[in-house]
């Protein structure tokens, strides 16, 4: 098999740490796979360099940045790399430019175009084992890109799409992906195999481990993504493929727990055909991310809306509120509630699922204040008091700590 | 007039230096200069890397300590670039590669075969200030390389002369090339002008500030060097240049002193054909570098051979030497020596010079055991111990302090 490993910062935080990877690479080599390594910057490295640059300039010239933070993942490359031949394997380390990784000119930020395999072809011929520095690309022009926020992961899925690798596994130090937060359920089970979609949807359980920008490309160009711990590799992982690959589909695949949304109230808005688009076009332009929506019909020709947005746009979006206030009799904002979902592509096919979530709520005598429901995903928004209990309630009345 | 700047890993050391140049290249700038400026790692940055790599491996892969050390320059060069920026001068960094510095595949000490200019005389053309990674280049097949010790300076002198700037302005901590080194004597006088040969064969005076490879470049490349520091810019600095922009031609530009030798003595060798060219091609088949060589002729069909060597070479060459013990009546060594130069590209048209020295010598009692002279120096070997009293005695001898 080919595969696509991928170590972040902290799997490659330490000298020693990085001798364990090599370690890690050494046993699948052995095993007579071939093997591309993706790395991150040694945990630390580059805030350290964001810090230098932020004593220059509150507002650093991108394409400076790029040049100033892809070094760090060079540096992890090479390190790396004079381990594994230090114990007899041919390895070499690769820039992105040397990987074929060509990207846009959106410096900081920038997106894959496409990967000239050849370089790496040529290498695994020769039997080499390639570290690829991860996080970053370069443009036509051959100027250095990087691709922002878990753009190492972004090149590990990338390169495993575009050199038909069998697998891409993300080392982290976590182990895989859990049913729930197993800090709040510790009877929370690590979960063999998820879809994409459902992956997406608990992106909460996952955020820490694998960023959704990485699962989307993975669903888009049908990678197989394992996510696993380099601090036990003997523990198998979580695979996240297409729902296709998954036999034996659940009915819910997880608890995911939001604690970073407020909910918007506005009460008494007139009742006119285009108000609410009014609204939910006047946050869309200014970038707020709304998430779950209910209107109710009040008397009088009078209605209520409720809506939920995250925490970090809550200052933007009370001043924006401001130009509706005339519009509604009252607005008020409740940051102390959270959001719990539960996510299985079983849904799809099966009645009863959510009627089962509001009485296992019901059951603790949790209030659901809003409810929104997708194919795969049934959402609640609950007083945040309620948040650990209604996980556990949940998790429970869908046995998955079966 | 187009300068290269090279500022050294002590000019950017910290954080405050690197503003410290970006104030001396907008000052240049602002006189009407156009600027490519080379950098160093952040002096403190390659050993660390070094010792990362060899916490791995005693005998690291050489192409991967490439890759690793040529981080640290691109680093200073992204930071400088945005300090440059920040105060309002248009500035981009440049790698190696993006400054057209190709080289061979001499991995860790790779020699500069040629630079295209193009993506530099762009930038330049648009007005921007240059500055490139040091030590560092890229093979024709695009892989990274770095050219050694003192890499920097190089890679200055290199673009100086393939971009035909008027001047290579090295920025270390030292100020200039003096007479002598100020801390024997006081009375030292910072030189405004010395010919690249005179530079040479001070190498002592100059090796902590200019490497004689990169001196050697500039000489063929006809590369006007300045040598000065970057801690008091507004000194003028000493000006390395081809004898012929040298009006006046001193008689003495300096007195060196090299502590590092070892004098081996041979006594009683059968003076036959061909002995004293079987020892010396030993000696330099075992890469050991003989100095000064003096042979005696003595009584009985014997001779004397004294010769000496850097005391770096001092274990190999006994090692070697047992092969000739049968040859001679005895070898011994003698550490406790130095030897002092006096060099002036004037010696060539004056006579009287040598004879100077010996009476400045002889007039303080010190006895020179080994004599050689070349067009424009002297050297003579003696006691260590009289070391400083021989550089003060031939520094005023030539009214060097004047």
């Amino acid at each position: 098999m080919l595969k696509v490993l991928k170590f972040g910062g902290t799997s490659v935080g330490t000298l020693d740490r990085i001798k364990n990877v090599a370690q890690i690479i050494k046993k699948i080599k052995d095993e007579g796979h071939d093997v591309i390594a993706v790395v991150s910057a040694m945990s630390g490295e580059t805030n350290k360099l964001i810090e230098y640059a932020e004593s220059f300039s509150k507002t650093p010239l991108e394409s400076e940045m790029d040049m100033l933070l892809s070094s760090g993942e060079r540096v992890t490359s090479a390190l790396l790399s004079i381990a594994l031949n230090e114990i007899g394997y041919k390895a070499t380390s690769m820039s992105g430019r040397e990987a074929g990784i060509v990207t846009d000119n959106s410096h900081t930020k920038a997106r894959i175009e496409h990967i000239d395999t050849t370089n790496m072809k040529n290498a695994i011929n020769e039997g080499k084992i390639i570290i690829v520095a991860g996080f970053q690309g370069v443009t036509e022009q051959s100027r250095v890109t990087t691709l922002g926020r878990g753009g190492s992961d972004l090149t590990a899925v990338a390169i495993a799409g575009a050199i038909h690798a069998d697998v891409c596994e993300i080392y982290t130090d976590v182990d895989g992906i859990y049913t729930t937060d197993p800090r709040i359920e510790p009877k929370a089970k690590k979960l063999d195999k998820i879809s994409y979609d459902e992956m997406l949807e608990l992106a909460s359980l996952g955020a820490k481990v694998l960023q959704n920008r990485s699962v989307e490309m993975a669903k888009k160009l049908n990678v197989n993504l394992v996510s696993r711990s380099s601090f036990t590799p003997e523990i198998e992982g979580t695979l996240i493929t297409k729902e296709e690959n998954i036999m034996e589909k659940p009915l819910v695949s997880g608890i995911a727990l939001d604690k970073n949304q407020v909910r918007v109230g506005m009460y008494g808005v007139t009742d006119k055909p285009g108000i609410a688009a009014n609204i939910f076009t006047a946050l869309a332009d200014a970038n707020i991310n709304v998430d779950m929506i209910v209107q109710t019909v009040g008397v009088d020709g009078k209605t209520d809306l409720d809506f939920t947005i995250p925490k970090t746009d809550w200052e933007i979006c009370k001043k924006m509120m401001t130009k509706f206030e005339e519009q509604s009799e009252n607005i008020d904002y409740n940051e102390k509630i959270c959001k719990v979902s539960i996510v299985g592509v079983g849904m799809k096919s099966h009645t009863g699922v959510a009627s089962k979530a509001f009485a296992a709520l019901a059951n603790e005598n949790i209030n659901i204040r809003i409810i929104s429901t997708s194919e795969i995903k049934i959402s609640m928004i609950i007083e945040e008091k309620y948040a650990e209990l209604a996980v556990r309630a949940l998790h429970e009345a869908y046995d998955l700590d079966k």
